[in-house]
């Protein structure tokens, strides 16, 4: 799970890569800011997995294969592949006998969350995922304010149908602030959002 | 979720190229009739998906990108890049609820099942899947007699702890009879494996 880096240790941003035909005004986020997220969220989930606490992976960047060279005595080589838009969230595994199933977004907004951020696509999985009983949220950071935020799904839905039907296309600061739940930052581990899962799925358990 | 096909037509086989190098034996087993597995298994999946049954996808196949160009006006253009060993199982998802997660293979022999067809943290992930309280297990094909069976990961370990304190390394096919279930062949799904899935964690729901 370690960070894919250039030979010349620039980092390789897989998600500004594939979405930056479709997404230019949100590219400078991501190239600048993105991989941190990204990055603490797999420390987060390195974390939960060493500590037995859960099994949740990033799955890999979706490639289209074109060519394919196999040289004698060495690894094959790939020569020409393309991105290709993923038909699901990011990430999922297991916590507690739950399936977990989650998208990581950022933005350098400081007053709202442009919708955008998702593809039809995403929300299709979402839903389908919700409707099944699994545990599906967003993590939302403000870059500028290094917020980070556990929106649920279910609330998700409602500011997306909202847009659907001719509304903002963007979730205000306010509104986040009042339907998502504050991530805890911390060190071990850095972004401790299954502390809101539990608080919203296994609450009885503790009482 | 579509097969990968080179210009010419013929098939990618990411499994076959990836451990070709480590086992040269199985590889014939894969490229003849290994996609068949993998494609009906997709198949099975997307009618899952379409009927609200369950939600589970193929992982992609993870690739190490070391050069991508970016040609103006056009898509980025992977140039370079390589097949890395994968961390995880193949398949995960949820069904009624339950993190499923599984592996599928297949193998020419009629004999026996070899071991050597999983990685040790293959092993490692499903036992901690298992330990989370996911639903774990392995669909193995045996492609000459095109039976289907469905091994929990729990019997699995029995048989992997076996080849690991000095015994034989594969799985008898008398054992997997006696160990595995008969996965149902058919048309919508054509290897509907959540039948067994149904039978082992929610049969009291049903009587």
């Amino acid at each position: 799970m370690t960070a894919i880096r250039y030979p010349n240790g620039k980092k390789y941003v897989p998600a500004a890569s594939a979405n930056a035909s479709k997404q230019p005004t949100m590219q400078n986020s991501y190239s600048n800011r993105g991989m941190t997220l990204e990055e603490d969220l797999n420390e987060t989930n390195a974390y939960y997995l060493e500590q037995n606490i859960a099994v949740i992976h990033k799955k890999p960047t979706p490639v289209q294969i074109v060519q394919v060279d196999y040289p004698k005595r060495s690894a094959a080589v790939i020569k020409e592949a393309y991105f290709k838009q993923p038909s699901t969230t990011d990430y999922n595994g297991v916590y507690r006998g739950k399936y977990i199933d989650f998208e990581a977004k950022e933005t350098k907004s400081r007053t709202s969350f442009p919708l955008q951020n998702f593809h039809d696509h995403q929300l299709v999985h979402m839903r389908k995922v919700a409707k099944q009983g699994g545990i599906s949220f967003v993590i939302i950071r403000f870059s500028l304010t290094e917020e980070v935020y556990y929106l649920p799904a279910e609330r998700l839905f409602e500011f997306w149908d909202r847009m659907e039907n001719g509304g903002r296309k963007s979730i205000t600061k306010a509104e986040i602030e009042e339907s998502a739940f504050s991530v805890p930052l911390g060190l071990y581990p850095c972004l401790h959002y299954l502390s809101i899962v539990d608080k919203l799925y296994f609450a009885e358990d503790e009482t």
